[in-house]
């Protein structure tokens, strides 16, 4: 059951039974409600692209630690191979036309955690290592989706976490017990939460009770999952939205922790907030890296869609068209670039994980982040008015109307026009719907804004190294 | 009754009979059907800011053609302090929260109207324009809201006119008889043509029957429109959707003329391709004015709302914020000074009629295109991931689960955390909705794609007199 | 003598003895250096324009103070009209290829000091404003040119004037004595100095000693100029660096006041600080207008060499050579709005000066500043390697090798291989040269920083509002 | 001596008769003559790099061809390993302050005629790749540097090769001998060719006669170079052009080959202009990515000249300097990571060498040549107005001025006055010199400009398969 199918996946979330509120009422089955649907859809992903034969390769691997063939996602990483396997399993993701499997947080967090438990181990003499490899070689075993989320509700930020007025702001300890910890605090942007199996909650605010990392099952007690109605749309029909009916966005997730109890066996890190460094590095190198490839996988589709329209309205030639074209494969080859280089400039933690390089990372989530608009802007220049101005597919069906949109949506000779119109439906997925605008928000400030990766790109770059340079240049001695 | 009041117009609308459908079927009241709301909402708003004292004084004016009050936006403009009125009028009408009140067509359409007439009356020795005469003025009495659309269908659009496989791919005659014409054609985007009080139609192909220019009332036979469902939400709550709900976007028809039959005395141009340069260069520059000034009068709304969600994070002074709020500020000064400029320098038509200049208001547009989507990431960086996360009114409301929310989602310290919570859902609604995907078509490719705009401003441009400059430069003689 | 000639200008140069300095030497006779050619050339441009049939309308007005037709570089404006006379002047100026006939400074420190000595009169009860007339009326009757520099040596930038280890790094008064003041300190971006007729001396820091200003002829004993070499050519050819050999850039130079005497006829500003907001506005707004107003008037250059070489390659329809095209003339577009505005919508101070709208002017030159460089690229791209690699003057010229490069350096045809090669030059001349380092600096930051463009913009912009419109919007009361 | 020295290299110079004129003049000297100075210093740095312990690992490789150890710029790359050495001899380079050593020419060739000759012995049984074999082993063996040019003078450029109204502007065979031929034309971008060992002349349009590959000794008869006089400065001060005085640019030429003949053991194309894809993809993608490396290379300069005077004048830590620091972070990394994507996923060709992937080459260079602007901005927003405005070296070390400047010139605390002043002097040279002219020239158009390699990268995107993607995802049959 190391690999776990599609199905096999959906039966593990019908035995959990999270806490689950959305729009004022408590889910108690979310594998059936609709506005589910499109979440677990995405998430099925990661698990079907084990089982197709295009893609098994990459997507599975011998575990180290628990001598069985395993998911890519909890295996740990130990050198750029793995890394570049990553991002062809990535690509084959994005090939399934879904936007985020949300797999990535599963390695983003299983990697964080072995490194960091053993540096607290080897700092402060404690013995987390030894429960982070018994809960690594469990997620292998049972192939699980981990979830969480690190970024804090932070209250007012022009303050610290010990300025708040409320000091739940940041994720803390309220009491520390014989047999573990009580926590408190909320996480505000966690993705997906409901239909993961793991949770993991994390904070590493330099003050003894807010630096704490533990995981716990998602139907814990003191768990509360507040979650936003999916950005797809419930009814599905044929022509329009295309692509969210079946992969729209995830539903995020507010969580709350409720002073639930977490025992000491889950628990890897309590009040050693001097480790948040390497924490923050490789699991925002983790983090960032996985989102810029993700950006990589869905730029395609991106491409596709611009290039179709132009194909299908009879301007694929047409000079600025090309133009428009050309910046987006520009895009495309700079981030994959970014994280090709983060793969194989990355380093080894000494607990064994291997780790993207967090410059080439950062600056792949800044770059892909800043250009999402221009993308966007450049799609709708391509494709024209009627990506906002096109009748629905019951005018286009009906026997009143339907001649009118046959004939005159039509475009390039030898171009259905049906199949115009789903190009311009799906252009209309892309960058009008409430999708568009999730996808939006994941892309540029999702994994942090722009301007911290900027700062983190700077923290990795070689600045005595160029002066000297310079001062060279310059004569100065 | 030549300055109407909001409940005038829409009694207006009752007593037409357009032939309307949606969603395949066909809707007989459309003033009472929740997806026109929006859409009539907007277009309301041209005549309750007429009877606003704070934008009166703007709003009116003396017409010189029935010596009455009238609405400003069915005035023929004189002069530089006319195309100034018209500036702070579309401000005010932007103050009311309304992206679009659609009525800009109207007085693009008169002017357009006006001139051409009055160029082929002389060229071609007809008589339309005193047809136009008595049409203006009954816009002026009956205080009109105008619809119709210039952009043809195109079908294959590597092909001209005359090569398409289908002739009716752009509007044209199909008879001419004694007593009209018969045309044939549709219009794809014409947006909220169901509750306009007439209807333009507008071809100027360099071909004899595709040179075709007239009026109809909406509910002419022959005349169908099929709409598309508007980008607004029906339900209407209290903080969700806070702008959409009341202002969302227009409802965009597809004008389909059937063999529509039009007496002479409401055609202005027949055949006459001649006027084509004239006719496009009036529209287009009135138009592409009027695009850039709306934009101009919404960014505020931009500029504020992302303000606004810094000031409630707590990080209005943090120099990125800043930053960001900087090249937004750049923008909404560029665009007013380009439509100022534009209204300053502008034109008078032989006929009288004042033009505003085509390639100010050329670069207008298409800066104002290009810009939207650094924004909207401005916007979406500087508000953070909470546009995407935020958890439903129903759970702010429930006593379950309302009691998190109050205490995570608090920002800076002095505000409530509803109006926090309020501003994130009016941003998401600015960049997350179907909304904003609507507004996002709009303003890049509505009047035309900035590549066109461009060329505009290229045409307008002194090439010879900057060459000679060169040459002087480089003394060639 | 109202309006000097040329020649009346540069003999009044001669009658000065400023201590120039220049290379490690004292220059006695800066008129027939060839350092200081271009320089005065430039200045001269002034001068001529005003006997230039053409422009001398716009050149010229009467002045109110003096009752005789006056330069208007000497003239106070009053309101719209002359900011837009001033527009216009400034476009000839443009004309005659200058690119900075630096009397713009002139209308900058009379604007400024006329308005200043008035508010500090106002609340100091001081008698400034008295000085200033007689001073004002002798510029305008000697159609001075005036020098001087606000922007301060500042030292180490992370600490304000008084925390300078050393206490000169901003203009001080030393001593005040009872037939004036002693000041000391230098100015480090002082343009042109040498062959103006008087130096202002500004500084207007929070400290009694460090808020100051006066006039003083060039020539005033203690006044040090160390000049940096032009960085026009100094050799006259024909075709190489057509331009920089006659209208090259200014003379740098660094004023170092050196315990140098004003006596009180001369100060206007000793020691009341509290004027320095209106000081900077009005002078910084001035300044940044007319500088974003000579990238305006040079940016025709720009174009025009673009499209001439172009045009001589054979590539002027080329696509992507028409968006190099496009491109720049939305700057030129977007750089004139913003001058117009700016012009349109300034504000008179209570001393009866107009001063142009500073958030509009900032905007302008921040705009022009961060577009300089893509203007740059694209001139690069539209011309091509010969702008680095072709071959002398003399080669051409030569009877064995100017055969070949006639031969081979012929372009379209019908255009004689001269005047490609000119062109080239011309490009070379803009892009390459010592010259186009001089211009890409003075653009970029001279008259400050982008940056702080910005920040003035944002000082400019009604934040309060635009927050309010969006409270509306989120339903916020 | 199949590593040359230093020496070496310039004693094979002392030894060639090369026809060089320059400024209306034949020179017979050129290693002594001052204009080649900066060139020749630049070359000889790839072959002082091989003689420097810190590089020979990299700079160094053992021939399979000749069983030697060669300098790896005459080696034939067989795999990545090969291609990844290459970008740290190229950062090497860049280490020793040489903004163009110019050997990647030698490389790009000799790759180049490798697989050309490969190919066409194949398809047309010619015996072109014995000679090319011989050919290699000698630049191996004797460490050649080699020059030549692909690049035509074009002539008319809206017209192609056989319409030119001159048949000679594009190099083409006007005889064929039984003991070779003879080629007439000329290549008008030709960098530091008087300073090489051999010449390459190539074309391949489609057409018989202008299909021709050679290789000729520098000092053929009928081969002229015509050269442009170097952007560096001859005067050898200490504080001024720190950078150019020592490494500036290369001299460029235009090498006409007048009637020149080459025999038949010399000729790698005669005429099979099939092949003419091949070979600039190979040429091409070989030249772009060192090109794109190169400006890797280069660009830590900038940044640590730009850091070094946000140091100096003590704003390092303001945040939009940071900012601008950022940016130009962001381009070094995207850059290396397309050069070293480029490196890893090339292809090896039929006749065993491996080339670097052109797509990622392409857009290395576009990028880097888009970006060379703004980097040109950031540099100057950096430093503020001491660019064009600071005194000379002379004034420094005069005992009248010099005390001004010492004193006057400080910044941060702790900085020596000299210093900053040669920190601005760097920046002066790298911005408004001849030496950054000539630098703008060579990284925008040099190697061809951005929109040419964007149609290659575009030719390198799968559209199909994106189009694909977007057909499923928009449920297209």
């Amino acid at each position: 059951m190391a690999i776990r199918t599609r199905e096999e996946y959906i039966e593990s979330l019908r035995k959990q039974k999270p806490r689950v509120y959305m729009k004022g009422e408590k889910i108690e089955n979310i594998v059936d409600h609709p506005a589910f649907q499109a979440g677990i859809n995405n998430a099925s992903v990661s698990y079907e692209v084990a089982h197709d034969p295009k893609y098994r390769d990459v997507a599975t691997v011998m575990s180290p630690l628990i001598n069985e063939e395993i998911s890519r996602w909890t295996h740990l990483m130990r050198d750029e191979q793995d890394a570049i396997a990553k991002i062809k399993l990535n690509q084959g993701i994005g090939d399934y036309l879904c936007p985020c499997s949300y797999r990535c947080m599963t390695s983003d967090f299983l990697h964080c955690m072995w490194a960091v438990s053993h540096d607290i181990d080897k700092k402060h003499d404690t013995n987390y290592h030894q429960n982070v490899l018994e809960f690594v070689k469990d997620a292998q075993k049972n192939d699980w989706i981990i979830g969480g989320s690190v970024v804090p509700v932070k209250g007012d930020r022009s303050k610290g976490p010990s300025e708040q007025a409320d000091p739940d702001m940041y994720l803390r300890i309220v009491e520390r017990r014989k047999d573990g910890i009580v926590v408190r605090g909320a996480k505000p942007h966690s993705t997906a939460s409901p239909y993961t199996n793991m949770i993991i909650g994390l904070g590493t605010e330099p003050l003894k009770d807010y630096a704490v990392g533990f995981w716990t099952p998602v139907d814990t007690e003191g768990l509360i999952m507040i979650c936003k109605p999916n950005p797809a749309p419930l009814e599905t029909k044929e022509m329009e939205n295309p692509l969210s009916s079946r992969f729209g966005g995830h539903v995020e997730t507010m969580l709350v922790f409720d002073d639930m109890f977490v025992p000491w066996e889950r628990v890897f890190i309590c009040g050693e907030y001097d480790v948040a460094y390497t924490c923050g590095m490789i699991l925002s190198a983790s983090h960032t890296w996985h989102k810029c490839m993700c950006r990589c996988a869905g730029i395609d589709l991106f491409i596709g869609a611009t290039a179709l329209i132009a194909d299908y309205n009879g301007l694929e030639k047409a000079p600025h068209i090309q133009d428009n074209l050309a910046e987006m494969v520009m895009d495309a080859e700079i981030m994959h670039a970014l994280v090709l280089t983060a793969a194989l400039e990355g380093w080894k933690h000494e607990s064994g994980v291997y780790c993207p390089k967090s410059s080439s990372a950062a600056v792949g989530k800044a770059y892909s982040a800043e250009k999402l608009a221009e993308e966007r802007f450049l799609m709708q220049d391509t494709a024209g008015g009627l990506v906002a101005t096109m009748a629905s597919e019951e005018d286009y069906r009906s026997p009143v109307t339907g001649k009118y949109l046959e004939k005159y949506y039509k475009g390039r000779e030898g171009v259905p026009t049906e199949h115009r119109i789903r190009a311009f439906k799906l252009i209309e997925d892309l960058l009008g719907s409430e999708y568009a605008g999730w996808y939006h928000a994941m892309c540029i400030t999702g994994g942090g804004p722009p301007f911290g990766h900027k700062m983190t790109a700077m923290r990795g770059y070689d600045f005595e190294k160029s002066k000297g340079k310079a001062m060279r240049a310059a004569r100065i001695k």
